[in-house]
């Protein structure tokens, strides 16, 4: 992991995500080239808008950077500081890191993913698989849907909130959690951190199965008082070590894939349906469904 | 509108109702009975967790159901205090409206719909047509994706913010705001109302094309000062009618098709991935896709 590498080809790989971010299914579909080798540990950083993850991300990849990791970082949050998808938001910069030669941040347009589905973040995070990447942080947000979604995607979910999103704490599904491997209660400086860190790790004790064995733990982070950073760090690698023990790698291969052809189909009938007559639409329901289906090839 | 009705035949929709939400995509198809026409009026009203909604659905019903109209609502957002999905919420009652021989509620699991889409809503509503109400509206909540995929459903979409929810409208997306008819600030005797309404409203002149026609009006709704539910009324009936006479049936009947297929197929996605055996899932990609969308028939 730590072997010498040429420095990152910033052209080529910012084009060729470009080209990721636009194929089309038929594209992505005609592609000849298989799947690159697995390089790079993935972990996705999710939350609602406004707890913090951005500056985690930032201290995270920072430590990373010093130890000699290329990082990645696919910014699908649209209130990443990253990504212009914010309509009344400020912009800050995430400073300390960018400039850093081992690192790459692209953010992402979320275009076509209205459904939280129809995106090609799977061929995103291939692409940063042919660029020798170490990590790949995957930053998005959420009421649930696209957590859900990117969870086969990538081998640790981290579901970052503070004590100040109480509102959506109530909304969270039970799945939301039961999606995440590790919890952070982040700006644990605010009042209510630790009974937020209490309540939730409650929930978790209660609602995961104890055959699940990995028990999402639930750490306070606080960038203002600098604690929690390495301890979030070591959970990581101790979920990493733990996946590795315990779960078939053919198992998530089909996971991801699964993943992968469910995107590509709810691609291919948006612009099916696009192009079906007024007749076939407006048939009853069992042939116009038929009609849909033939038209997918 | 007024005619004299028989009362609500709570058993009987109830367990339609449930029949409904548990129909397998292969139940829906097989249905023989086409679309019952339309009776109802729909409205959806969505937005983030704690805004309010719920408040303003009973006070918005109430008027309706003294007015005489028969009045449904769908709650599928899982902090309303009448679905059971919140972990860490309260639940209070809508207590004014519950009890009248004129209003139905129902709250839906969102269970398979993850993915924003996967639900039965448009069987619900038709169920809901099935039993003469002369309005429905649907409670949704979420961070764009069912807003945007519950307004092809609808007649009208009434998002509804308050000036709390500072950081859900820095992650909104522009067309969360386009996909509005009428935007609520809601608790509008809360500090930042005014200038909520202001920001908002200023967003969407820039961002409305003229040739629209509809604007999309902004209000502030406070039910501590008590103002504003009357000129909400006064916004629904106006859109109503620039919808009749603007808007063609044929083209919305289309879309709400269009709508209706997509989450069907994506049911039955879900459904035969599941069924798919290893061989076929790990081959080639363009290979796996094809075998896929054979299975969907």
């Amino acid at each position: 992991m730590f072997q010498k590498k040429g420095p990152i080809d910033r052209f080529n790989l910012g084009r060729q995500l470009t080209r990721d971010a636009n194929a089309s299914v038929s594209d992505i579909l005609a592609r000849t080239s298989s799947a690159p080798p697995r390089t790079a540990i993935r972990i996705a950083m999710t939350g609602p808008p406004g707890t913090g993850k951005s500056t985690l991300i930032n201290n995270l990849c920072r430590r990373h950077l010093e130890a000699g990791y290329r990082v990645g970082v696919l910014a699908v949050d649209p209130t990443s500081p990253f990504t212009s998808g914010a309509i009344l938001g400020d912009r800050v910069r995430m400073e300390n890191v960018c400039e850093h030669e081992n690192f790459f941040i692209r953010s992402l347009a979320t275009r076509g993913a209205h459904n939280g589905l129809a995106d090609n973040t799977p061929e995103l995070l291939m692409t940063m698989d042919c660029h020798e990447f170490d990590e790949v942080i995957v930053e998005t947000v959420g009421v649930g849907q696209i957590e859900c979604a990117v969870r086969d995607l990538v081998d640790t979910t981290v579901l970052v909130l503070n004590p100040a999103c109480g509102d959506y704490i109530q909304a969270m599904k039970a799945w939301v959690l039961e999606a995440a491997d590790i919890i952070v209660v982040n700006k644990a400086d605010l009042p209510g951190a630790e009974k937020l860190r209490v309540a939730l790790q409650s929930v978790i004790r209660v609602r995961q199965h104890p055959a699940q064995a990995w028990i999402a733990p639930v750490i306070k982070v606080s960038h203002e008082a600098g604690g929690g950073v390495a301890e979030l760090d070591r959970l990581l690698s101790e979920h990493l070590q733990w996946r590795r023990s315990r779960l078939d790698p053919l198992e998530r291969r089909r996971a991801r894939r699964a993943y992968h052809l469910t995107t590509l189909v709810a691609r291919r009938v948006s612009e099916t349906i696009g192009r079906m007559s007024p007749e076939q639409l407006d048939a009853g329901l069992a042939e116009a469904f038929a009609n849909l289906v033939d038209a997918l090839r």
